[in-house]
């Protein structure tokens, strides 16, 4: 899923993704809850109409903003006060709260609220935090029962930071409220890669096989390929909106760096065997020409060429999965010199 | 002529241009010499290859540019020395060798160099100014004539400030010199309003009715309407597409301010009549959403409408001069309180 924090994916026209293939968006209910507000965009036809996209879009509770972008205020067991982040004003996100924006928003797939730990945490801290998001979901669960109709759905999100019991207990937890799709947030935080894949090989098999698992926040194009292989349908990440934003760019040999003087005469796609509309049109040296001059369609052109990247990585892991040669794909993805995409 | 400055129109992908009908687009000389360079443009397969555009592309000489952006040095009858904006670096701009630059760039209309004179300016002033701008213009035409082919056309411009008899003695320089096409350059640079269009009027006569006459860097919808009128085919400005950046927008009524409180809910499109995709998508609300939010989305979105305000302008232009009810459009336009426009 690009994300598309503001009701926009930055730089693209709702047109552009369509031409990409995209076919659900992630929206962030924080950022729309404070600005324009959600019950704006409510009373406006809520956020497809709003922002002229007809195919699904996930939003987020609003709880991971709270702790990441907000002066957080004070957490309890019914839920977070904060300052907003744009202009100090004080609010209050409730489980119920978070169903209720989400409902304005009228988002296909909406969130439980979670507390967001961070990383390193004690087990103790673990415990609690854990606790409180299943107390949560708990509560959101039945708030949604209340007040939503079919078109949307609710999605429970497992916790319990890097300890494999905490996540245990969240899924089992989260599989006796009955979902129709689990997340595992909390990863992708700052803990190693080894032990967030360890993390979801530990959990995978207390969450259904016929529901879809969305790994929160997540990640390379080599960490698509080890999630998928380790039982993950779904993803979204800033990752190629924002590094192309800054000018990094996807190959299949990894990123380069737009504004490097090597570009700047070359005449070459940025990656000769990428099929997307800016690899068929333009150079590299253009492109550098772009960045360098601080011109709006050099954040378009990369953006365009880095989602590409991301879905056709999507799509060659399906094909690889519906032909059953998805080893290949991840020898292929390790023989790679791939330093560059871990960043 | 849409304007784009560093070999893109800001914001807009090639593809959304000829959406929106674009048949031919400015680029600046000035920019593209310093930045990449224009013979890497020329290396690169010329500016058409390097922008991805395959309508024509009309490049000003660079000389309004060195006289309004740099740090000028010292002009001679061989040319203007002057310092880049960007890094400081000294350059040299004869007649000769602004033809040179944009026989590298490729484009398909070449302007001549020529001296430009500030307002206000005495007459003795415009007069010598004028000199030095016929006598660049001759040796543009000479140079032209032996490096040329006839894929590239040379436009002379019309100098003489404000000044009728110096205006007529330029245009009648230039017809004896014989041009394709001819520019009245040297407006729109702080004179009243009704100057521009006297000067206009005075200078028409002398110029040839089978040859395209060109504006340059004028100017409003009124002014375009008002200099048809006048004998103008063909004009460039930065107006559509900056006033679009600047969240400032093109309407029949008058140009509105989005990011204005009183649009913060609004469900209408910029304009009801306005038949661009934007207006048949969006509402003001979600415009006034983007620019509060500063998003990309924005510039691109105001700049596709405004672009559309400014084609669809000279399409009803060509359409009442077809029907012979000019003066109709004309009176139209008079009548509107087009103040806003007007800034």
């Amino acid at each position: 899923m690009p994300v598309g924090t503001q009701a926009t994916v930055k730089g693209m026209t709702p047109d552009q993704l369509r031409s990409l293939s995209v076919e659900i968006l992630l929206c962030n209910s924080y950022h729309l809850m404070l600005r324009p507000g959600h019950a704006a965009v409510g009373r406006l036809g809520g956020l497809h109409h709003f922002m002229g996209w007809d195919r699904p879009i996930l939003t987020d509770s609003g709880g991971y903003q709270v702790f990441s972008l907000s002066a957080l205020r004070e957490i309890g067991d019914d839920g977070v006060e904060f300052r907003c982040h744009l202009d100090g004003s004080t609010h209050f996100l409730s489980p119920e709260g978070a169903i209720d924006i989400q409902r304005a928003l009228g988002s296909d797939i909406m969130m439980a609220l979670d507390d967001c730990l961070g990383f390193p945490a004690e087990h103790s801290a673990a415990l609690a935090s854990m606790k409180r998001s299943m107390s949560w979901a708990g509560r959101c669960h039945a708030h949604f029962q209340k007040v939503a109709d079919d078109r949307q759905a609710l999605f429970g999100i497992v916790q319990g930071g890097v300890y494999t019991d905490l996540r245990r207990e969240s899924a089992e937890r989260l599989v006796n409220l009955g979902f129709p799709g689990y997340a595992i947030g909390g990863l992708a935080v700052g803990e190693p890669n080894a032990a967030m894949y360890e993390v979801i090989e530990k959990v995978e098999p207390f969450l259904p096989d016929d529901r879809p698992r969305y790994l929160m926040g997540v990640g390379t194009p080599t960490d698509l390929i080890e999630c998928v292989a380790l039982g993950v349908d779904m993803f979204d990440c800033v990752m190629p909106t924002r590094h192309a934003r800054n000018g990094s760019l996807f190959t299949r040999d990894g990123r380069i760096v737009i504004k490097h003087a090597q570009y700047k005469e070359d005449p070459g796609p940025i990656d000769s065997t990428c099929g997307c509309p800016v690899c068929q049109t333009y150079s590299r040296a253009y492109l550098r020409h772009l960045f360098m001059a601080n011109e709006i369609l050099s954040s378009v052109l990369n953006t365009i060429h880095n989602l590409y990247f991301y879905l056709d990585t999507m799509r060659r892991i399906r094909q690889f999965i519906e032909f059953h040669t998805y080893d290949e794909l991840l020898t292929e993805f390790r023989r790679r010199s791939s330093s560059a995409m871990e960043e």
